[in-house]
């Protein structure tokens, strides 16, 4: 990335002089992180306390804090857009790869979201106010409030390397941060307790026993009787997933934001997104249409497909086989062809010489750890799900099915992840004539100022084998048509998948649950043991398929 | 470090140029990184479903999976050691920070303890071998052969940086590390599923009206009757704590070494441990001789409440309250007395300017990452604790003892850490007069090869404030014999809590678990969610002990 060109003193490792001042900013992130591990297991512990029913801690406790963060972190917010518009010092630089266009917009999307739960919500408990804690009308509130601040804030803010205040500026990010996640781990559990809740409901019909259990659900002594109130209260558990990738999207750019406090910049007054303006323009035009043709009709089927399991499943044994085994072929269709064509796109890097970009970046680092970790998630799952079925005993259809769905699961997720990190790690297009390595026969001598430090040459099996290099490289100056090619290709294939990812996540956000449907799991570990783990590694899943949608666009843009 | 002259190129993210090796680099780790995540979580899957009951998994099924992947790494270190041993360039050069001393010295004493633990498990299967699987005998038998084979292959090659078949090691490493986490929980599991078993014994004397939980125990049909028999159960349970600190050991060199894969380093034959030899020597002679004393007294003291507690502990209700009192008190005069130390410590290097080590090091990054990461195993009890005792209704001394003691804890954890950072990355004594920063009144200009890329200089508040740095700065060079007097301090300040760290270790590791007896907490979360807190976070704390022990060595070491 060309904007970036020194580092600087502070962000190099080979500098070993710059003393004093690297350790104030080691100092400062060890504090800040020490806050948030702080506050972050606090509100762990009261979101998981009252989760539990038997436990005496009660969701007024789990509100309160969460409004108390959330006026704190507003406060910070205020203060620091007040300072970075009073003093032109503040931010000297901007880095160019944080917070881009659509992180953006799918932040302001996803605020959107949360801004109609948060009415819904408090219409919900404004139904029975006279037998309600006041806390729980003013905790939607404040997170509306918190919510309008905290996306204008990132909005305006996310590319900034802030050099004012700096351990007081991490604390903040750290607090911030730390709320999101607070808010995205009360969601997840208010969200399990619903559907545990549901659940006991539906299978065994104990509403009438288990009146403690509603009490504390519908607050007090009052039920959620007229219309407007259920279908608020329908509306907003609707809308919780929308809020958590709220809260995800938010956490992944405050702490870009929180790594580049202090940072040092070659250019300041770069704004746009990528610095790839030559390969913008008209979205499709540089594609051969097969990649989002496919992709679109792959898009339109699997709705088709979600819509018929949402109707059909759960009516009876018969309607609930023949959905779930339409759902999981027509994932087996889409995750096989998936995992083709990542690698068909991994494959076509073998030929390509662009230099790779080694610059720092945190946000690409971030983007390529987020991306391993969520998709644990995932496989957490795909795993559990093979070894039920696997070591189970009634071997049918749906065993089957679900055991062809859980392996191409793990390796879809596997093959797209390399192909998308490989793909993050190349250069820009116009990189390729004047930053391809230079034609000697061992490539071990690329770098020739790094060569006068070693004493020896390493043996390098690799780069001397002549096998893959050597005959591309000869003919290396020839390829421009084929290289254009290739990118046509390979933005064809980041579209496909783009599509593909966007209905894979549909699905599961949306409420579509063949985990449970299915019986397999349930009966091999239990219902308790099997709802923990989904609804642990649910919701990672499910951000992995945002996240791979934004960096499938990054890579499109970048092919 | 003085023989880390060089990062070489793959090591450095300023060289652009280094193409088609770096890639290589990447995809060798994404590679292995992916097969370990792979295999750790379908152990993960079977051995946690091993751990209930009621899920059709047998612990046979763990005993295969284990037995087959420490067959299949044991195969990959022999055809490493003969591979190495016969080819002279496949490790040019090795990292002198890697696997230190007292390290491989605890691997070693862990090793054999593990060696014992398994003799113990072959002899209490081997009692009842007519009804029993092969499998179980083979386990431990395998895992012998495993630990001798590895522990020679870590004291032998802990330092290499690999140069030949660089994916082949890094898979073969990245599986290898997978097999201690496997086996490390495994033990874990088996430790708590043994615990909650003698729980349910001794709180309710179901042991007639549960069989199937004691026949799974004891395996098939035969009871464990003979006295041998009891002894050999009891022992392997006993050392079981060894066991899980072996495989953390060989963890984290394990992961030290993948890192050092294919790494370029500019000197080669440096063998000894640190290269801080002047610092070596007579153990105590630079100290006060405060720091050794009081910390043996503390050891002392410590060792005899533990006893005291242990005797009483469980008798009855009053014995057992006296007990408690007695714990506890100990616990909070110790952990007092350490965070006062350590803020002490973290105080002096305010007044210490000898210059901070910036090289990459990633034995230290690791420790760093290591220190922080277990210590979260003791936060999140204690906020448990805290949650427990402010919210829950009976408020009595031990109440109060309890929350004085989770609050100590968490202050002790967050200081101390923030002492061995600081001083791990402290350069060595002997760099103070050379190495630290000029005395121009701005100290932005520290570093004059990276200033003219900057285009301006940015606003530094914290540098320019004469209030810390100013004063110091002109006497530095009188102040030779303060620098004496304040590294015997800080070698005072580091064995202190060397010491204290290894009773803080031993009461948890041999068996206290005041967090049952003391009945807050058991009441306030009900057992199972307690006991499931408490044995997923007490093993992080206490491998947190070992692992603050081996860094508070290194920084008596450095000071």
């Amino acid at each position: 990335m060309p904007e970036e060109l020194a580092a600087g003193p502070r962000e190099s490792p080979r500098a070993p002089r710059t003393g004093p001042r690297e350790v104030w900013k080691k100092g400062g992130r060890l504090l800040s992180v020490l806050l948030a591990v702080n506050v972050l297991l606090l509100a762990c512990t009261l979101v998981s306390g009252g989760a539990f029913n038997k436990v005496a801690v009660y969701d007024t406790d789990v509100f309160a804090l969460l409004t108390t963060m959330m006026l704190l972190a507003a406060l910070w917010i205020g203060f620091y857009l007040l300072r970075t518009a009073r003093c032109a010092d503040a931010v000297p630089y901007r880095d160019a790869h944080a917070g881009p266009i659509w992180l953006r917009g799918g932040l302001v999307l996803f605020g959107i979201c949360t801004l109609v739960m948060d009415v819904f919500k408090t219409g919900y408990y404004s139904s029975f106010y006279e037998c309600q804690s006041a806390i729980k009308i003013l905790h939607p509130l404040t997170q509306a409030v918190f919510v309008v601040i905290q996306t204008y804030f990132l909005w305006v803010s996310a590319k900034d390397c802030v050099h004012v205040h700096l351990d007081l500026t991490r604390c903040g990010l750290m607090f911030t941060l730390t709320t999101n996640l607070a808010n995205w781990m009360a969601a997840v559990v208010d969200e399990s307790v619903h559907q545990a809740h549901s659940h006991s409901n539906a299978s065994h019909a104990r509403l009438a026993a288990n009146p403690e259990r509603v009490g504390s659900q519908a607050g007090g002594d009052c039920a959620c009787a007229t219309t407007v109130c259920q279908i608020f209260e329908r509306g907003y558990f609707y809308l919780y997933p929308f809020n958590i990738e709220y809260s995800l999207f938010a956490s992944t750019m405050l702490y870009v934001m929180w790594k580049n406090v202090g940072r040092l910049l070659a250019s300041s007054t770069h704004g746009h997104g990528h610095g790839h303006t030559p390969s913008r323009g008209s979205l499709f035009r540089e594609t051969f249409f097969v990649g989002p043709v496919l992709g679109l009709m792959l898009f339109l089927v699997g709705l088709a497909v979600f819509i018929i399991y949402e109707v059909q499943v759960g009516r009876d044994g018969d309607h609930t086989q023949q959905a779930l085994v339409i759902y999981y072929s027509f994932n087996i269709a889409c995750l096989g062809l998936m995992t083709l064509v990542s690698l068909s796109g991994s494959v076509i890097y073998r030929f390509d010489h662009r230099a790779m970009d080694h610059h720092k970046n945190p946000t690409r680092t971030l983007d390529v750890a987020l991306l391993m970790g969520a998709a644990l998630g995932q496989y957490a799952i795909s795993y559990y799900s093979i070894v039920a079925v696997v070591v189970g005993v009634p071997r049918d259809t749906l065993g089957a099915l679900n055991l062809a769905h859980a392996l191409l699961m793990i390796a879809q997720h596997t093959f797209q992840n390399v192909f998308i990190i490989e793909s993050l790690h190349r250069g820009p297009p116009g990189a390729e004539p004047h930053d391809a390595p230079p034609k000697e026969p061992c490539l071990t001598f690329a770098n020739p100022d790094a060569l006068h430090a070693l004493p020896t040459c390493p043996p390098t099996p690799r780069s001397v084998s002549p096998g893959l290099v050597g005959p591309q490289e000869a003919t290396a100056t020839f390829l421009a048509p084929r290289a254009h090619w290739r990118r046509r290709c390979l933005k064809d294939i980041s579209l496909f998948l783009l599509l593909c990812n966007i209905v894979l996540w549909i699905m599961p956000a949306f409420g579509a649950r063949p985990h449970f449907s299915n019986k397999v799991e349930v009966d091999f570990y239990g219902y308790s043991l099997w709802a923990a783990i989904v609804n642990i590694c649910l919701p990672f899943g499910i951000f992995y398929r945002m996240h791979a949608v934004s960096s499938l666009l990054e890579v499109y843009v970048l092919a």
